[in-house]
C-alpha cells in the first residue's frame, strides 16, 4: 500500500526528507503527492510523517496505488495526506514553552514542538487539543523535529540558560541546513548569546537571543519580546512575532529588532534588574504601610487597587491587590501573611548589578532590591538578631493613615523613577560599549505590555525619550523632574519615618540617596579624592585649575603641626 | 688579572654560574673563592658580578694572580670580591615596587632588583645608597637578576595586575629553576592567581598571591601583607615577611598565611572594599559637618583629631584630620576645597562588590561607596541637574554643633560596624565555597598595622571572633551589639538630618537599612515571594507548614471579585 501526501505549502512546493536519507519522489514532476510504503509504517515511515498522522491530518483518505520510481505498489490501502510543513519549531516544553507555543499556533502558525522529556511533547499537543485544536505538532525525535519545519527553519529554544542550551544548539543544529535559525528564548547572560551567534555563523546558522518577558501568562496571551543578534533571522520571524507579542493600542506590538549580538538578552537582563527594584519598592511601601501605619490586608488590598486608578498603574500593582484578597485555605486569616518571608531569585538581578558595577553605572535601587532578597534569605540569623536587638523596637505616635498612605504612594512613584533611570543608564552604557546603537524610547515602548513591569509609567518613559534621545538621565527630563520635586517632600516623610521607626526602606532610601547625589553640583569626593592622593599618590583634578596635581600632604600637615 | 671573590653564604658555600654559560671554578676543592679573568670585565663578565662590583661590595682588594683551569694568569691587577648571592629579588620598581625593596633590604635581607625600564632599576640603588647604603642590587637583564638570588630563589613582582603580570611571570620563569618561588604582590584577581599558580606548578615552581596594603608609605615602612598560595613558599620567606610587616605592639606582625589558592589576593580585595567604605562614611561626616553644621576646615581638622584620640583612632581618621590643615599653594585657603569632587578608583571595589553579588551576601554600604565614586564622576551631569532642581535647596534651622558633631561620630562608628560586618561575611561565605578555611580573627589582627584601614577597632573585630570564631555577624556579637544601640538613635538623628538638608549620606543610610534588615524577624520579602509565585509560579514556603506551595493567586482573586 502507498502513503500519499503533498508537502506543498504557502505556494511553495517542498520536498520532504525522510529520516532513513530516502527521498521521496512525486507521482510525476510538478505533483506535490508523494508516496510510501504503507505497510512499512510503524519501521520505516520516518517519525515525522507518523507523527503528523497522529496528531495532526483530518481522517486520511484512501486512495490508489502508483508508481514509487520505476516500482510499482500494488495498492491496497493507501492514505492520502494534506502534508504540510510547519511555519516554526520549539524546543523545550516547561510552561512557558508550552505557553509560547500555543501562543504562536493560535495566532495562525503552525508549530512543531520537541522536549528530550517526550511526555511534555504529548503533554503539549493535549493541551493544543483542548485548547481549540491548535496546529501544534509533537516529536518525539529531533530530526523529525527539524524535518518538520518549512524552509529556513526557525527554532525557538526555552531551556535552562546555560549548558542544557549548548546541548539543546548541538542537538538541533545537528539536523539543520545553511540559513536555518536557533532562537534562545530564554533568560541567557548576553555573553553566551554572543559566543553561540559566532559558532552557528560558523556552520552557516543565524542565531538571535530573544528576551521573553510576562511569565507564563505573557508566554500564553502575549509577552514582551526581545530579539537582539542576526537581523536577518529577525526578519524572517518578524510576521509571527508581531502577531505573538502583547498588543498595546496605540503603540503597536510588544516587540522590536533590539540589535545584534547578545543586546536582546542584556536589555531583558536590565528589564528583570528594574523588575526587582519594582518589587522591592512595593514591598517597602507594603511594610510601611503594614508597619507603621497598621493598615489591614483588606486596606492594603484597597489602596493598592486605588493605586492602580492612577499613575502607580500596573501589572505589579494590580497583582499585589489581588494577593491581599486572598485568604488561606490551609487556616485562617490571609495568605500573604502565612508566606514566609524569603525571597528566591534565579540569576539576572545578580547579573544586573555585576554589569552596573562593571559599567560604572550607579544602580542602587536595583542593588538594594537585590540583597533585601539575599537578607532575606538569612531567616535564622535574623531571628537571632531581632532577639539580640529585642530592646530597638520602636512605638511611635498613631499616624494619619490617609495622609501616610498618599505619602507612600509619593514615595514609591519617586523611588521608581531613579530606579528605571539606573536601569535605562545601565543600557545606555552599555549600548555605547558594545556600539549595539539601542533606542531606549523603543524598549520603553514595548515595556508597555505583556511584561512583568508593563505600567502607564513606561509611557513617559516612552515620550522623555521621544522628547530627548540623548537625555542623560529620566531624572532630569523636564516632566519627571517635576514629578520627582512635587513629590520629594512625601519622600523624605516617608523614609523618615520608616528609620524612626526602626524599619528599614533599602529600596527608597537608595533612591533618595541616588537623587540627593545626582542632583547636586559638589559632593564630598573631594576628601575621597584628596585621601587617596595622600596615601597613595593617585593625583588629583582642581575645581580651577587643569591637571593632575599632587601633593605631599603629610609633609605639609607635619610642618604646620611644629 | 684575575677577579676573585667568595659565593659563600650562610655557611652554604654555592657555585655562581655567569650568564654565559661558563662554571665559575674555586682556586681549590673546599676554597669558597672563584676566579675570572679581570680585562675581559666589560664583554665577558655576567652582569650580575658587574653589578655586584658596581653597587655592592666595598673597595675591592687586589690580589695575587692564580690558576684558573689548566690556564695560568698573569698577575696584574686582580681583585678580591666577597661575593654573596641575595636572599630575595624584587621586579617591578614603581614607587610601590621601590619601597618594598628598600624595606627589605632595611631588614637585613640583601635584595636584587630589576625592572623592564632599566633607569628605574639605577634611581631604585640610588635610593638605597642615599637611605642608609641598603643592599639592594640592581640588574638591568633578568637572567642575571635571576641568577643573582639564592637558591629557592624568591622573587616578588609588583607590576600592574593582569597582563603586565602574566608578562613578567614569563621573562622570569625562563630562568628559574624547581622549587624556585613567584610572589604577586599586586591587586591581582583571585582567579588570575589561582590559573598561574596551576601552571607555575607544572614548571615545578611555586606561586603566592601577596596582598599589600598600605601604599607607598607602607611598602617602605611595614605594611600589612597577606600571602595566600603555596604554603611551602611562604615558609621559604616567612622569616624575611615577618620582619618586613609593619610591627603592632602586643599582636605582631602584621603578615599570617592566609590560606590557599587565591585567599590572599581575595582579601586583600575584600580590604580595598572595607577601605572603600570607610572613606565614603568619613566623606559623608565631613559632607552633614561641612553642610549642615557648617563646621569651617579649621573646626573640622580639630573634629577629626580629637575623634582620633578615641573610638574612632585611625589612619584615614588621622590623615583626614592633616589634610583639612592643608593650605592651598596656588591661592587662597584650604587645599581640600580645590580638589575636584570626583574619585579615581582601581578595581578591587568593583570586584568586591560584584562577588558580594556572585556569594549571595549584601554588602550595601561598600556597594554605596563603589556608587559614590561612580556618581561623583558625572560631575557635568551633576552640574547640569543641579541647575534643573535648583529650587530643591533647604536651608533647615541653626544645628547645634556640638551636639551634630558627637551625633556624626557615633553615626560613623555605628555605619562602620555594619561595613565591616559584610566584609568579614565576605570573606566567610568565600572561605566557605573555595574551603580556604580562613581566620577571620587573624585578618583582624593583621590589618592592625601597616595597612589604610588599621584601626583601633580592628582589636575589638578580632575579640568578637575570639570570642566565637562562627560568629554569624559582627552585628550580634555583644560588645559591638551593645555599640550599635547606644548609638542608633544619634545614628538615625544623622541619616534623618542629611535627608531633610537635601544632601544624602548613602554609606551611612545604607548601613542603617542593613542593620534594620538583619534584625528583624520578619521583612516583607512575603509579599515579594507571592508576587513571584503569582506571575512566574515560582512556589514559596509557609511559616507553618513546611513544603513548598503554589498558588493560583489570580483565579482566586478573579473569583472573589465575582
Amino acid at each position: 500500500m502507498l502513503l500519499t501526501w503533498s508537502t506543498a505549502q504557502r505556494g511553495v512546493p517542498q520536498l520532504a526528507r525522510p529520516s532513513n536519507g530516502r527521498s521521496l519522489r512525486p507521482f510525476e514532476p510538478g505533483d506535490h503527492r508523494c508516496r510510501w510504503k504503507l505497510d512499512e509504517v510503524d519501521e520505516e515511515i520516518p517519525e515525522w510523517m507518523s507523527a503528523m498522522v497522529r496528531t495532526q491530518l483530518p481522517p486520511a483518505q484512501r486512495v490508489g496505488g502508483g508508481l514509487c520510481g520505476d516500482q510499482r505498489w500494488e495498492p491496497a490501502a493507501s492514505v492520502k495526506l494534506n502534508m504540510v510543513l510547519t511555519r516554526i519549531g520549539l524546543a523545550g516544553l516547561a510552561v512557558m514553552g508550552q505557553n509560547l507555543a500555543l501562543n504562536i499556533a493560535e495566532k495562525g502558525f503552525p508549530i512543531s514542538v520537541y522536549n528530550r522529556t517526550t511526555s511534555k511533547v504529548d503533554e503539549t499537543v493535549e493541551r493544543a487539543k483542548l485548547e481549540g485544536n491548535l496546529p501544534v505538532y509533537g516529536f518525539h525525535e529531533p530530526e523529525a523535529f527539524i524535518n518538520s519545519i518549512q524552509k529556513p527553519r526557525v527554532v525557538i529554544m526555552l531551556v535552562k540558560a546555560g549548558a542544557p542550551v549548548d546541548q539543546t544548539i548541538t542537538t538541533l543544529s545537528a539536523h539543520m541546513e545553511v540559513g536555518d535559525c536557533i532562537i534562545d528564548g530564554g533568560n541567557e547572560w548576553y555573553e553566551n548569546t554572543e559566543r553561540r551567534e559566532k559558532a552557528m555563523a560558523e556552520l552557516g546558522l543565524l542565531y538571535l537571543g530573544m528576551g521573553v518577558s510576562g511569565g507564563e501568562e505573557g508566554a500564553r496571551n502575549g509577552p514582551s519580546l526581545m530579539p537582539g543578534g542576526s537581523y536577518e533571522a529577525y526578519k524572517n520571524i518578524e510576521d509571527i512575532l508581531l502577531k505573538v507579542a502583547a498588543q498595546v493600542p496605540d503603540s503597536g506590538p510588544c516587540v522590536t529588532y533590539i540589535g545584534k549580538g547578545g543586546s536582546g538578552n542584556f536589555v531583558k537582563m536590565i528589564h528583570n534588574g528594574i523588575e526587582y527594584g519594582d518589587m522591592q519598592l512595593i514591598a517597602e511601601a507594603y511594610d510601611v504601610l503594614r508597619s507603621v501605619g497598621k493598615l489591614t490586608n483588606e486596606e492594603l488590598q484597597q489602596v493598592f487597587s486605588e493605586w492602580n486608578k492612577g499613575e502607580l498603574l500596573s501589572f505589579l500593582i494590580e497583582i499585589t491587590a489581588d494577593i491581599f484578597g486572598v485568604k488561606d485555605d490551609k487556616g485562617d486569616g490571609y495568605l500573604v501573611d502565612k508566606v514566609l518571608d524569603k525571597t528566591g531569585m534565579k540569576g539576572t538581578g545578580k547579573w544586573t548589578v555585576q554589569q552596573a558595577a562593571e559599567l560604572s553605572v550607579a544602580a542602587p535601587t536595583i542593588a538594594a532590591s537585590l540583597d533585601s532578597r539575599f537578607l532575606s534569605g538569612l531567616k535564622e540569623e535574623r531571628v537571632a538578631a531581632a532577639k539580640v536587638f529585642h530592646s530597638c523596637v520602636f512605638e511611635g505616635e498613631p499616624v494619619d493613615k490617609k495622609k501616610l498612605i498618599d505619602d507612600v504612594r509619593q514615595a514609591l512613584y519617586a523611588s521608581k523613577i531613579c530606579s528605571y533611570a539606573q536601569g535605562m543608564n545601565l543600557i545606555r552604557a552599555k549600548s555605547i560599549e558594545k556600539g549595539w546603537d539601542l533606542k531606549l524610547g523603543e524598549l520603553a515602548r514595548i515595556w508597555k505590555g505583556g511584561c512583568i513591569i508593563r505600567a502607564i509609567f513606561l509611557d513617559r518613559i516612552k515620550k522623555a525619550y521621544d522628547r530627548n534621545p540623548e537625555l542623560s538621565s529620566l531624572l532630569v527630563d523636564p516632566e519627571f523632574a517635576k514629578e520627582i520635586q512635587d513629590r520629594q517632600s512625601a519622600w523624605r516623610r516617608v523614609v523618615c519615618l520608616a528609620i524612626n521607626s526602626g524599619i528599614s526602606t533599602p529600596g527608597m532610601s537608595a533612591s533618595l540617596a541616588y537623587f540627593d547625589t545626582y542632583r547636586r553640583e559638589s559632593v564630598p569626593a573631594n576628601l575621597v579624592q584628596a585621601q587617596r592622593d595622600y596615601f597613595g599618590a593617585h593625583t588629583y583634578e582642581r575645581i580651577d585649575i587643569p591637571g593632575a596635581f599632587h601633593t605631599e600632604w603629610f609633609k605639609i600637615a607635619k610642618q604646620s603641626k611644629i
